[in-house]
């Protein structure tokens, strides 16, 4: 791609002076029109070292508002980072609606960098480059827009360039190991980086070549086309609600129906007390090897209201160190979080590896209580089921054990639940009138739940139906899976 | 992307009968409700000879109506087909809306032997990937179903299945020299088709691989996905109308608009005479070296109502050899033309290498007179800017010659055109009612034409706007940039 790339002819630098003017007044007035309309813009700068990426990115940024936008100087991962998915460190840091994030060097570098090293194989570069392209496109269809440019410059160039930062006491901290290598072995990076650029160059966010022999010039390529890609964003905002699912190319397990399980399994007290015992104490054991070997574990909770969820979660909990585990209760988004991404509050809350997360509630709230209230379209909840898969894909990639649990109750024993909650006055705080108007939509519930266990459960992380009439008995089983799955990993 | 690939586990023969069963039968059930919704459906068997795709496509049609679909062996190109565009063949191909389309051997096919064998270049071959790429998002834009199969065996199993057929008198002729070479180079035509379906795989028209080892393993795995793709493809249809505009990528030729363009220029009579005869003449001759040099030529003509295409074009055909060119009027579309891609009865007009192609009205009808009576809904004309570029852009890459005329008159002209029309009997026929309703919506049309020329003048396809209140110094100058536009690729 790199090599069959043809410079276009530069302007006379009075042109550029002329253009330059231009653009960047419309530039500055767009970032009015981007904040009215709650556009998120990404501009990800990446490119050869010594190409200016920097010079023209302080001088693009002149003209805007600081409150508008934000530059990111992505180098190396710190140590707190390397301990998530390759993926967090950037997801952590999209963009809110209506600004515009610039990034001075992205995931490219990292995973090219990584993959000249010997660091990541073969096969790992090639599932990042995987990895990337769901990433870069989940933004677009959740209305990002998402401008990359690679500032290119020839062998010659580059050395000359290094050179003269080299030779001035002042510009010499600039030049970093990394430049030094890239110039003495640029036809070998050069072929990395054209593989790359073909790979990941797709028409949800496809990739402008910027000439950068001149600061100047580069900086009226880049403002060009961002003006004009912008364009086409807020106009796709304007008659394009959204973008249509996605085929499905994760194999699935195949998970009953939730009106084809029964629910009469139960447990007797005494070897509730003795198996729960047992259990706990396995997976505090397990705990100890998943911290030393630095394995992740999330554990998914969803189910009925009143199923049963919170006192499950507890005697999980009860079995775990304390300094290796968190449950996150999971309500309603945050106003930060809700301008941005629906999974980006998930993505910061990931665990560090060899930790355990576990979220009361979870992203599944998507194609549930979002698709029920309305809270999204059609199309958001439609498009969820994929994104979702491929968010929890990222996760298996990591190494992460994955444990979904479908918490689930018949009707009647919901009724027997909130019942008892309302009638007994220190339970009165965990029934709502929320909680009786989600009972009415049962059956639309149970459409979307039954939707969601057939649509989700990959391979990679397949749901469990846990039958909790009996909550002793939904306690052990969910031990028993959860101390099952981490055994696997293992290899146990 | 192959080599990463990790075959599922096979399941028993019982149960694949027993799923078969019930995937033929909803296969069935599906072509009806493909058909009521109007649907069309793309389906490629692509894969390594010997794995079983013509066996596979011959069970898997069984079920199915034949009215309802077709099955095309796409091998070698035919020799009018070689003087075509590379995506001619399959772009005619393309099924109409309610049918499906089996293709046994691709694109995929076709290029990447191509590619191995030498006879197109490196560089040829990436501008063919992107290419196959545009062309299979467009597919998707426009509402086409898109599944890709990659039928894969190993070495191994190829050399023995190989070794069958030839020893079976009745199946010897069913293994090909392409075959025979394939399993001989098995490892170096691995790591084409690797890099092939790494590049080629998009969310709009992802590969599945078939572990193609057993025939009836085969079928239902490809039974079972395409179930599911066409769910997809059906709820998308439903609630989808349309695909976001993707960005332009393209650099542009700076274009004034309608507006600024001053309409007196003319040219005297004796002036005209003598020139024509020398523009004509010259066309002539390049005529001739064109054909020697089988170079095609696409002239686009559009303009207002009576601006005077037809005369202008009669004095371009005059100066060609009849054998070499073809003029094509284009009106409404007709029926067949309607339920395919737009720009299908565009592939299907364009010229032999060697030959001209005259378009009186274009493609451009989908941003002018489609966009403004409501012909398609608005993304569809957004959308269209660039899959008109794109569909230039491989005009382009095939070497053709390609002008595009806007023939300009202002308002009075027109006027003064028509009355001159309505009012002299012989001319009454070209003068509609229709014409007297655009005029109306001059205003709207001269919006849309400006867009137009914004977002298609682009450095391989430029727009000529031809001032022609004076028609015949709009025929001159037609004249004139059609030979410098020859002759630039000439060289001369």
């Amino acid at each position: 791609m790199l090599k069959e790339w043809v410079k276009g002819e530069r302007p006379s630098d009075e042109e550029i002076s002329e253009r330059l003017e231009k653009a960047r007044a419309a530039l500055a007035a767009k970032q009015i029109e981007i904040k009215e309309k709650g556009l998120p813009v990404l501009v990800i700068l990446d490119g050869w070292g010594a190409a200016g990426k920097g010079s023209v990115l302080g001088r693009v940024i002149k003209g805007l508002d600081p409150r508008f936008f934000k530059c990111e100087t992505l180098s190396q991962p710190t140590s707190e980072e390397t301990r998530r998915p390759f993926l967090y460190r950037y997801f952590v840091r999209i963009p809110a609606a209506g600004k515009i994030s610039f990034f001075d060097g992205s995931w490219m570098g990292e995973v090219t960098a990584r993959y000249m090293s010997g660091d990541i194989s073969e096969k790992q570069y090639h599932s990042h480059l995987i990895s990337i392209k769901r990433f870069e496109r989940q933004l677009n269809d959740n209305g990002y827009l998402v401008v990359k440019f690679f500032f290119h410059i020839d062998e010659k160039v580059q050395r000359k360039r290094i050179e003269a930062l080299l030779e001035d006491k002042n510009t010499r901290w600039r030049v970093s190991k990394g430049d030094l290598q890239q110039n003495r072995h640029y036809k070998e990076t050069f072929k990395v980086f054209d593989t790359y650029l073909e790979t990941t160059n797709q028409f949800a966010a496809p990739w402008y070549f910027i000439d950068a022999e001149s600061r100047k010039w580069s900086e009226l390529q880049l403002t060009e086309i961002l003006l004009s890609s912008i364009d086409t964003a807020l106009s796709n905002m304007e008659s394009q609600k959204s973008a249509p699912q996605i085929q499905n190319i994760f194999p699935m397990k195949h998970i009953p129906k939730l009106s084809e399980i029964s629910l009469d399994k139960s447990i007797s007290e005494e070897e509730y007390k003795k198996t729960l015992d047992s259990l706990q104490k396995r997976l505090g054991e397990l705990h100890n090897e998943l911290y030393r070997k630095k394995i992740p574990v999330v554990i998914a909770y969803e189910g009925w209201d009143a199923a049963g969820k919170g006192g499950n979660i507890k005697r999980v909990a009860a079995a775990l160190d304390p300094r290796g585990y968190e449950v996150h209760p999971i309500a309603g988004p945050e106003p930060a979080e809700k301008s941005r991404h629906y999974l980006w509050r998930f993505w910061n809350r990931l665990p560090k590896d060899g930790h355990i997360a576990i979220f009361d509630r979870t992203w599944y709230g998507r194609v549930m209580v979002e698709r029920l209230e309305n809270l999204c379209t059609e199309n958001d909840w439609k498009r969820a089921y994929n994104e979702i898969n491929e968010f929890e894909k990222e996760l298996a990639d990591w190494g992460a054990v994955i444990v979904k649990f479908w918490v689930h109750i018949d009707k009647d024993t919901q009724l027997a639940r909130f019942t008892d909650r309302q009638n007994t006055p220190e339970k009165q705080w965990k029934i709502t009138d929320e909680d009786w108007r989600n009972r009415e939509k049962w059956d639309q519930y149970e459409v979307a739940v039954d939707e969601m266990l057939q649509k989700t459960s990959t391979d990679f992380a397949p749901w469990h139906v846990l039958e909790s009439n009996d909550k002793k008995y939904a306690r052990i089983r969910a031990l028993q899976i959860i101390i099952k799955s981490i055994e696997k990993k293992l290899g146990k």
